[in-house]
């Protein structure tokens, strides 16, 4: 049976991949196992019958079996966990690449999601202008630390894991600021994981997903 | 052979177990590990030897045998792995046990993490009454829905898991502020988890650290 996962109807990116589905379709993409989507309106996502399965209300949720899961991390660890490709059979390289997934989600993302509310919630604040440098400081000691430690490396830490897909997809957000123009091998990280056949699929899918609603 | 952990020095939260050491602490607590601490300065943390081991150049890591790992997450997800007590034993709650731990680190913490940044470094600018607001509501919409979901349960899902460790000790740093005032079952939570003799343990052990460096 096919894992369902849920997707927004109508992505507010506009098909651009950044909606978290996107990461959990490219990591059942990479281990080459189907699955089945369910889309849903904003109002669905705040009802009853979705904060069940999320009580946060988001997207994206897992359903396999009896299983219901949400945590797009949480999803893509078990995804990993169940089969091969997104997590080294090495106990401690598995332990390693478990290290740098929760990185891109407490220890990047944090700082570019303050860039991203910013830019959309405080855009209009007498404050914006002065309160930018703060927040892109933030954001570029967090890339620092990922051009120090990537250094001419392919990926993070040996092969290809779901750290490094949780890191690209939360670095991915800042293609549209300048802030990786000084970091051209994060760039070249970024299109590295992009060429993936399997980020390609999932890519293409959320953006046929979002043209089918545009033009519904 | 016990795990070594690394924890600040002096811990600038002055001993109220809000440094994430306190974290992994507890979880070596409930699973009954001894462990080892190594006790680091805010230069040496920042140095090659130390980034060596966490590239971001913080604490805690954790050491045992070969493996070096860092992330507070990973890390007591590691612990609940390879001992009982921290995470359930059936598979599926397992799972769900698991995406708690991400959405204390990923859905919970980040709105927290804000607060905590705007009162340290926005406090003297000019926006921080304006703007701090925008921050409460954001905080308020997450404990919305974890008081939504925990109603009258102990814990998030059933027995009380890693997720439970991650969650208390996110929102614990609420307690400086007035934003759990109208949340008392979040309050009992909260106290419910630093009532068990674990947590006791993790938090007179920083403390002890704490008062040694303060005293020396």
């Amino acid at each position: 049976m096919n894992p369902t996962i849920t997707a927004f109807k109508r992505s507010p990116d506009a098909g651009r991949g950044l909606a978290r589905d996107t990461r959990v379709r490219w990591a059942l993409e990479e281990v080459q196992q189907p699955y089945d989507v369910r889309y849903l309106t904003f109002t669905e996502l705040k009802e009853p019958s979705h904060r069940a399965l999320n009580p946060f209300g988001q997207i994206p949720t897992f359903e396999v079996g009896e299983l219901i899961m949400f945590e797009t991390g949480a999803i893509i660890l078990y995804i990993g966990s169940h089969h091969a490709g997104l997590l080294p059979g090495e106990t401690n390289a598995r332990a390693r690449a478990i290290s740098w997934m929760f990185a891109a989600l407490n220890s990047v993302e944090p700082a570019i999601i303050d860039l991203a509310n910013a830019r959309i919630e405080e855009r209009e604040q007498p404050w914006f202008a002065q309160r930018m440098p703060l927040i892109e400081k933030r954001v570029r000691a967090r890339l620092d630390v990922l051009a120090n430690h990537l250094g001419s490396a392919m990926w993070l830490d040996g092969e290809f894991s779901a750290g490094d897909l949780l890191m690209v997809s939360v670095i991915q957000r800042l293609k549209v600021t300048n802030l990786l123009d000084n970091y051209p091998t994060l760039l070249a990280y970024i299109a590295r994981a992009e060429a993936r056949p399997a980020f390609q699929r999932a890519f293409a899918a959320q953006l046929a997903a979002f043209n089918a609603s545009a033009n519904a």
